[in-house]
């Protein structure tokens, strides 16, 4: 049951190092696949020209498989009366901090998929590409398939799990309501549906026939232990890696995730207009952590952008986006190999 | 390891039957006590003369251990604006189920621990006795211990499980987020403190010196080996009992844990005041399901039950809180007995 997994993906171990667009690039993913697990590169954030660059990395420091991870959300249509709500509920903290608003560029910052993305992809045709909120277009996925990589995406319910296999995943990762940053949600957006790691794997275990992946609060070998006792094959873990030296985790946000403040976490859209999992901090506090002015994701974000930048260089993670699962008791200063070997000594 | 729990109760196998009040009395107890486990009688919803009725009914039916719960909130002062708004709330449907909204009766309906419950208890010394919402207060917990009693209680934190410790608990609850019923919250209302069982539990059990038992999200023998795995000495399942014959659990609620419908719930407080997870229904999706109109918990019961009485009387649950947790799938028609020892299959 355990080996499927590794069968599927071409890895030895089954941990795959969830990825995590903004703590992370191309050394995390080849430290985690040089261990035996499966190396994620998060291109969400990253231009055409900066997956090439990334994915040239990887060629060059590990043979072994990895992971490719892309958005693929509809682009919004921006919305002017939106961005202005949103600008006027930010106001307050543009004076604190002396920020002009006519000098905010807008603009998405995250992209989903796309055909030129698929194009640069072709050139190194990765073993593994990974979708977070559905699926691409029948047509895009199909070429990504061409190349014989294996398909992976998120479920957040049973139905999306259905959706996904009924779509041509190879494997579903059911993400619990746990788990950091974005939750992978895309048939529906009531966060009621949301649930826990606990009773959301053994229901999709049962719904799917593909393989299935537990995300969402495993921090530990313990935790793998308990993943695979609910039937799954693999998990994909985030926040634990999110302090190895590897990880390029600012050092406000290592120090939250190893502080008492990692107890506290939520969902919330302030950060980008979707809901993601980040500790509780003061722009979540006061404006969410669920607003309804946040724009469509991802254009709440670069509202946003420069009250982060002058906070982080007061050494303040205010108006950050600390994202973090509800379990950040696995995050060590360890390189990631040494956490890919430790995460798998929970199986068997 | 997993002995501590049977050692420290006096039970063969770590399964408690997790107290259900308004879906369960004395029969599932005794039937799940007598198989090896550990079934519970939940008192909120009883008169004094009600629990020894029950306790009679036990002590008549086992010589096992069992376990007797009580809410221990404060009661509440009624507010008559609270009360009137939440009725003009309610109007609508008072007006299509032609109720009068003057022969409304108020009340709590639930009762917190109390001196003349400790009077009742002292007559059978049950050997073990837990609370929801904290503990009661220092002289009555004391009455309770005086006899020789164990006592749980719930914990929806790290900080709640380590108060319940420092206040003199024998086993600590952590009750994830999955869980069906009332949360057992008690340091704070911000239901985004709220975690899921697989991140809650290893982070109580690190934090504890007592026994841990993990609630929320467990319906079978392998969400018991998970939980274990985890570091749990013991689970509380409720959900999976409440299809079982020995519970109460009126034709409706059954159907509707046996449903589709069982895959959506939410936390809600339009039934009690606090929230509570249940299947979502149309009084959760039309007023909540979290509603700032709803009084102080336990008073916004009184107002709802008529129209629950109605409603179920046409064979609809629109008006029920169908308490379940986010892992119904453990719901069978089978005696108690026989799913306990399913259950217990999950140990080692």
């Amino acid at each position: 049951m355990t080996t499927v997994l590794q069968e599927l993906l071409g890895i030895e171990l089954p941990i795959i190092q969830a990825p995590m667009a903004g703590v992370q690039g191309s050394a995390l993913a080849i430290a985690v696949s040089n261990a035996g697990g499966l190396g994620s590169l998060p291109c969400a954030m990253l231009s055409v020209e900066g997956i090439r660059s990334e994915l040239n990395n990887i060629k060059a420091h590990t043979s072994k498989p990895y992971n490719v991870n892309f958005f693929c959300h509809t682009s919004p249509v921006p919305d002017a009366t939106r961005e202005t709500n949103w600008r006027n509920a930010l106001a307050p903290y543009y004076r604190e901090f002396g920020i002009d608003a006519a000098d905010i560029s807008a603009g998405p910052g995250r992209a989903p998929f796309s055909a030129d993305a698929a194009d640069v992809l072709e050139e190194f045709k990765p073993p593994v590409v990974s979708f977070h909120f559905g699926l691409p277009s029948a047509e895009l996925l199909a070429r990504v398939k061409g190349w014989g990589a294996k398909i992976l995406s998120s479920a957040t319910t049973v139905a999306e799990a259905v959706w996904l296999e009924r779509h041509g995943v190879d494997a579903v990762i059911a993400q619990g309501v746990e788990a950091g940053g974005h939750r992978g949600m895309f048939l529906t957006d009531d966060l009621t549906t949301q649930v826990g790691t606990l009773a959301l794997l053994p229901q999709i275990v049962k719904a799917v026939r593909v393989p299935v992946i537990a995300a969402g609060g495993i921090a530990d070998a313990q935790g793998v232990a308990a993943a695979l006792a609910l039937g799954a094959t693999g998990v994909q873990i985030g926040t634990a890696y999110m302090c190895c030296a590897e990880a390029t985790t600012s050092a406000l946000h290592r120090a939250a995730l190893k502080s008492e403040a990692a107890r506290h976490t939520a969902l919330t859209n302030v950060f980008t207009g979707r809901p993601a999992r980040g500790i509780v901090n003061r722009l979540m506090r006061e404006l969410g952590p669920i607003s309804q002015a946040a724009p469509v994701f991802p254009l709440a974000t670069a509202a946003i952008a420069p009250l982060r930048a002058k906070a982080e260089a007061r050494g303040s993670g205010d108006f950050s986006p600390l994202w973090s699962g509800q379990n950040a008791s696995g995050c060590k200063d360890v390189a990631a190999a040494q956490l890919t070997r430790e995460l798998a000594s929970g199986v068997r």
